[in-house]
């Protein structure tokens, strides 16, 4: 069974998703799963983040939708980007780009074929009008170059890459989760070469520094103390076991990190 | 396949959503789609605003059950609306009307059979206990008839009409967005009769006079500009680009909205 | 068709709940709900609360995977609980015992096959790694004893037994939902033989008294008027018409309740 995602801004308040889930309901008879709508308005950075962390644990041929997408109805491109193994679709403002690297082989293709949009395209909303639509024809198998034709010239987006050396790493937060735990770009599997679970590190964090446990997880230092762990994404995270780092530490995102190794 | 939609302002916290998806599941194979359950405590305007603008967006067939009902349990009926091509589904307090009404031939049942029903039925809980099953049934293909019979009396809600001529157009604000956008009841087909994209314009609202862009979209003017544009519900909306303008105007539902052309 | 449904305290910001469905589409067609994913953090009685009052809507058959899991990475147990119609998977800190009890008959299964697990366990989220594709094979109809074995020791979890007599019941508020109703552990099946509707009685409230009538619900005072009904998971439950109880009286979870008859 095919599978078309949502990511968005919206909110679930004001019923634009239960619209976009109309239009697809009304092509196609794919699943539709939400990735979430609460990214923050506009936000094409932790949209794209979001999105990164969650396509590798989708099947096959699975199709995502982003809308976050402060340039819609100028003339900013709508696109979608075939991969080794699934589809994304949205707005030509790099918010695909870090999903597409990670999955790997991929070509970018300009929407173009008015025939698969909504037969009247609001300016404001093509994630309901253009995105939701053509996602759906492309979950019944409509051909790629039907839709719209490769493009060379697109929108890029990075998350900087850490710099790892024997005696430190040094990054910055690029999330803030839910809980309030600060997710860095320090590679998790890289550090594993050179932190031993359960020592002290040292930690940089904006104007703080931190002598703090690096554990396995959470559970392993008391309620309420801080700690650094690999979280879920792989990634180096700096968090309070149940508590919220980021309002507790006052951090943002983009805030500088370095870990001293013993 | 058949769907069903849900529209309450249960929020997503305690379960009772939950509660409804099993007992249409315990009857019905239908896909179960999300409208909102964010809709403010009690406000059928709100909930019957929301529903008016997604049921064109579903399938023929699609049944929708709204729970916004703060006279639930006392003698107020339960009711389903059918309609030229999809059902609503809810309580007999006027959120169903403007949706009817769009969607046109209507005709209003009440529900009476408690065969229908949760065996049983909680003095709170109808969105459970009757309005889920009646759906999930009516999705099964139980005959209308079975399940009530027509109604002549029952409460009405229509969001007023504006008025538009030559040099204006006057209405109010009917709904703010997740973003803080201003939507108006003032017909934006007719508007681009009256008005061209890119000029600016007069705007009264409440207290405020705005000499404002009339623009295709929100990214066509400057981040935290304010604007005036038709919105992807075809009415008449004011905003600022990536802000917030129901916050930075400190305008409320129901504030008047005169606009100027030329 | 196999229902799966989600309960968890991640929030509905982050991608986690989308990361967990993706994993549940590798393995499975089941159809996926939504319980809530809006449990306070780490709040586990909040939660076992939520899937007590869920688990009785659902079809015989549906599996309910629950995280709010403060100990995950530890050496807490990850378990599943068979019961007479449904299953339950989770951590092993008590949350899914209310409903295992309510549900009957159970058996505690402790999840060790590896086979049924994502390959790589992060220690941070077990959720995505453990409970999603555990459930996913039950649904698929791998048999219990292939994932894993009994467990006779596990942590138990209960919501105190109320008192109730001629003249009074005493107990305690358990949950507070969204609209700020004040829902006690006092039955209301047992209420029901001692209390007549339309009668007033006085409630002990922590520090209040009040002297409001016991009505079938909410629409049968006026609005903002506070009154004692049976909510629709059939306990007394304090609330106020179309207001907050909670912040209007300053009441939190735990707070003890006291009922007089006449």
């Amino acid at each position: 069974m095919k599978i078309i995602t949502l990511l968005t801004d919206f909110g679930t308040i004001d019923g634009y998703v239960g619209q976009m889930k109309g239009v697809i309901s009304q092509i196609s008879d794919a699943k539709i799963i939400d990735v979430t709508h609460g990214v923050s308005g506009h936000n094409i950075r932790e949209a794209a983040f979001i999105l990164r962390n969650v396509v590798s644990f989708f099947p096959v041929g699975s199709i995502h939708i982003v809308v976050v997408d402060p340039g819609v109805g100028t003339d900013r491109k709508g696109i979608f980007i075939t991969t080794k193994s699934q589809v994304l679709v949205g707005p030509d403002n790099g918010v695909l780009m870090p999903a597409a690297r990670l999955l790997g082989d991929f070509t970018v293709y300009e929407i173009q074929n008015m025939k698969y949009v909504q037969d009247f395209v609001s300016h404001t909303f093509h994630g309901r009008d253009v995105f939701a639509p053509v996602a759906a024809h492309i979950s019944n198998g409509v051909s790629f170059d039907k839709i719209g034709s490769r493009a060379s010239n697109f929108v890029d987006l990075d998350f900087e890459v850490c710099s790892i050396n024997k005696n430190s790493a040094s990054g910055k937060v690029i999330y803030i989760d839910h809980f309030g735990n600060l997710i860095t770009n320090i590679d998790g599997v890289r550090l594993l070469d050179l932190l031993k679970f359960d020592e002290k590190c040292m930690v940089f964090l904006g104007d703080h520094s931190l002598k703090i446990p690096f554990v396995r997880s959470y559970g392993f230092v008391n309620k309420k103390d801080c700690l650094a762990t690999i979280g879920s994404s792989n990634f180096l995270e700096i968090g309070i076991n149940q508590g919220n780092a980021a309002k507790k530490l006052k951090v943002k995102e983009d805030t500088a990190v370095k870990i001293l190794f013993s």
